[in-house]
């Protein structure tokens, strides 16, 4: 017996007949002894049609007004889900973000949680019935409907998992798991287990795309198990938890034996390098550049400083290339301002990350990487470094060569990452 | 000055074009001078296409689930309306039926509105902004989403208006008023300016269906001038008021000249006739028959029973088609228990009907109409009457020979119905 709060995106409620199956699952769920709460996505492509529709009709599309819009995808959702359970004879009641009481604060579009009320949501649970719940969606202390933005479902489904202390938050999407790499493009990745809350936040902010980085750091905070899985395949994914926590639970010495040091290869196509050369090495020198840079909301990533020489250095920094031209407007004038010699950039670039909670106590894995990609023939242009991730930006010419070769390399192609079981079901 | 509320139905914001003129429009009226609240149906086919997906999902539909899934239709709307309104520069705001205060009984799918609070819209106006509210919808005492049923849009128009002390209530509809038959049928049928609330309540009671008999009663009861008219040409349309009021502000002689005796011809063809044949006229015996339908919510229209002859009598009603099935096996049963010689039924059946407030001043319509009718060689099969309306029933096949002949004989072919100006918009 125990709580678990199951995630249905959008692909998972794609149509009528996944539905029916989303409904088959829960009760499959609940006939294990489970009370269910279940978050839904608007259906496959319904938030990106009433976009369009929006588009369509307006080019002012007033924070409120479009929160009140695309809401609507995941309550026509949770009504068909509510639906498909009663005529399988699951009682089961729906809720709005603002029913269930997920309070937000006053921006519309990328609203944040402030609190998660969950009294109607722990008085369906107490009478037996499943609640089905709006993901990506609250109400502000203005009362007004507002959306989470990106990765809102997913914030939704581990906000409540935390308000009603479920014992696992599933998230259902169309893969089975989180990979070692990139499956698409090294045929040999394989499926993980296991993973830290920290392998995890460092793997969706260097660019794996599975879960989005807020909802681990609500995760994280809030110690959810996460477990990452399919709805098409419905097999067992990946925990994402306190690996340390889990450990010691288990025969520490067996596990500690079998950590790998590195967990998977996370690659980032979606950026551009801006350089700015030249410039004289004193302080106040980055403020000036990358002060405008926020003011603007250009979302910068890596930023690499040289060593001056002469007192003159360069910077380097990396932008999704969607912001890339707001961002050159601000540097080519701030470099005039500064005096630099120059601003280049570079859009065919791509960022390879090694993530491994392991790194902390194995040095050595960022010289080793580096070989690796230079007895590859892959020229490095900008290196960053965390305590459990190596980054490097490399040619998108090379991502795919990169990719396999240091897949292999950190003998990621086969065997288990952890050996640990599973957590039992409770 | 004044304040002007517009209901715009589902073909008036079917797509994006169509929204876009509704945002000028109600430009346009501001611009002279009214304060404007908006009320929209879901556009076009959207709640047809909601139901197909909850009937794909599910034979089971909750009325509170599928109020919830019904109502995002016109959310929709409301928020694509709002923002073609901010494209022109109109600040407009958006409310759902709970977020605007319409208080409703706790009957999912066709609940009835107990209060209009409407503090929220009051503001808006006073605040100088257009107001866009989601018709069809409210929330119950029970703080639960819900839905008004058929006509639901109207209502909530009607009921705004009644709660903001508006001085019209717009209907925009795709055709350009009330007229004086179906002009698919009679080509001469003209469009009527005015008509009493009284005669719009029978037309919609005897099968005219652009407008909700739900509504008119509402508008009656609240006195709120209603206005029907076209969102494709937007030329004026149809007045319905209180005409005995609206008469007493004009040169009364003038117009009590001109008033006609008939306003219109209405048809409806979607009913069936059932005869129970050889009844024992006694006490009872209509209860006996009736009140079973009535308990299994068949909707009865007409009902004719004969003078009796040796203490034997007939009774023939008429039902929806749709309602016909269920009610033959009631009334078969019933006719058995009361030994009733048998039971007919004749799907191939319409009402043909003459409505027109100077019928109550001038005797002999109903005998010229059956005059008129014999001349047609059309046979009268039932017959019902009201202050300002004569029903018959008649074979299907005489539908459009009935209405014409009866259009042209009671000189609606040509003229006007009433020669007073329109209401001034204030």
């Amino acid at each position: 017996m125990g709580i678990v709060v199951q995630k249905y995106g959008g692909t998972s409620v794609a149509d009528p007949e996944r539905i029916k199956a989303v409904a088959e699952h829960v009760a499959f769920t609940r006939s294990h002894g489970n009370d269910v709460v279940v978050v839904v996505s608007a259906m496959g492509k319904t938030t990106d049609n009433l976009i369009s529709l929006a588009n369509q009709v307006s080019s002012t599309h007033p924070g409120r007004e479009l929160d009140m819009l695309l809401t609507t995808g995941e309550r026509i959702s949770m009504a068909l889900v509510c639906m498909a359970l009663a005529d399988i004879g699951i009682d089961a009641v729906s809720f709005t973000g603002s029913q269930v009481g997920i309070i937000t604060d006053t921006v519309h579009t990328k609203a944040k949680i402030l609190e998660v009320k969950g009294d109607r949501l722990r008085e369906a649970l107490a009478a037996g019935k499943v609640a089905v719940v709006a993901g990506f969606q609250g109400v502000s202390t203005d009362s007004e409907i507002t959306t989470l933005g990106r990765g809102g479902s997913d914030t939704t489904a581990v906000a409540l998992a935390a308000a009603v202390n479920a014992d696992v938050c599933e998230i259902y999407t169309d893969v089975t798991g989180v990979f070692s790499a990139d499956p698409r493009i090294v045929p040999q990745a394989r499926k993980l287990q296991h993973l830290d809350f920290e392998e995890m936040l460092e793997m969706a902010g260097a660019g794996s795309k599975v879960l989005a980085l807020r909802s681990v750091e609500f995760a994280r905070n809030h110690n959810v198990p996460l477990h990452v899985r399919s709805s098409f395949t419905w097999e067992h994914g990946t925990w994402v938890l306190d690996m340390s926590a889990f450990n010691a639970q288990q025969s520490s010495k067996e596990n500690a034996m079998e950590d790998p040091i590195i967990s998977g290869v996370v690659h980032e196509t979606g950026e551009a390098k801006v350089t700015v050369f030249g410039v004289a090495d004193k302080p106040g020198i980055s403020a000036a550049l990358f002060e405008p840079l926020a003011d603007a909301n250009v979302n910068v990533d890596m930023i690499v400083q040289n060593t001056s020489k002469d007192g003159i250095t360069d910077i380097s920094f990396t932008v999704p290339k969607s912001d890339l031209a707001t961002a050159l407007k601000i540097v080519n004038a701030v470099a005039g301002e500064l005096g630099a010699a120059g601003v280049t950039h570079d859009e065919a670039v791509a960022k390879i990350s090694l993530v491994g909670a392991g790194m902390k106590t194995s040095p050595g894995v960022a010289a080793k990487m580096f070989r690796v990609l230079a007895d590859a023939n892959v020229n490095i242009e900008m290196i960053s470094t965390s305590t459990i991730r190596v980054s490097v930006v490399v040619g998108a010419a090379n991502t795919e060569k990169a990719l396999r070769t240091l897949h292999t390399a950190f003998g990621l192609d086969s065997g288990q990452a952890y050996s640990a079981p599973l957590p039992e079901r409770k």
